[in-house]
């Protein structure tokens, strides 16, 4: 039933307006850039924005799970959390991580466009 | 800054556990199936799935937000809800919504591989 070999990252913030969520992802995407877009296996980071303000994803998408780990066991993860705990420090307004455990994903079905199902 | 056209709906929920997660996968599929994937503009859902066995994301990707709006306005909204609740009622475990309002995103930026930045 697995349709995709990727592996994802889903990082979550809850934030208090537009535009912290335009700072956020100014601040994320900096980071993605200093320290993570440059590893082997690293396909995007995708920044989602709530219509509402209040919510941001950074889906960061790997080619593989074995790509993630190298990712996480040789880079500086010291500097990088660092870096992430300084983005936040500099914004105006307020983002809460929401992520309740280690923020890996895999994707695991896909439903397509096709004709309503109507058996049953 | 923006690099997509699309629109999506991000569905989230908490879960008890492996099997929970699959249940619900199976669930929400058939409602895709049922209720969503035959109306213009419906380009995917993907589900995905937390590696500890805690979370369910269902991301619903659409090609434009007119296509979504046009699905919320024309379709059953009330058969659809009833399906929604049927299916949670129906898991052997348990899962709780954690969406804090409309669950509906634009993708503003995107970070593709590339070399490390270094200024500043």
């Amino acid at each position: 039933m697995t349709t995709d070999t990727g592996f994802y990252s889903i990082i979550d913030y809850s934030v208090d307006g537009h535009d912290t969520q335009r700072e956020l992802v100014a601040a994320f995407a900096e980071i993605q850039e200093r320290w993570v877009r440059f590893y082997p296996g690293y396909r995007s980071a995708r920044f989602h924005l709530s219509t509402d303000g209040t919510r941001v994803y950074n889906i960061v998408h790997w080619a593989s799970e074995d790509d993630y780990r190298h990712f996480v066991n040789t880079s500086d993860g010291e500097g990088r959390t660092a870096a992430i705990r300084a983005a936040l420090d500099g914004l105006t307004g307020t983002a809460e991580a929401r992520m309740s455990g280690p923020p890996t994903y895999r994707v695991v079905r896909e439903i397509g466009p096709g004709p309503r199902r109507l058996d049953g």
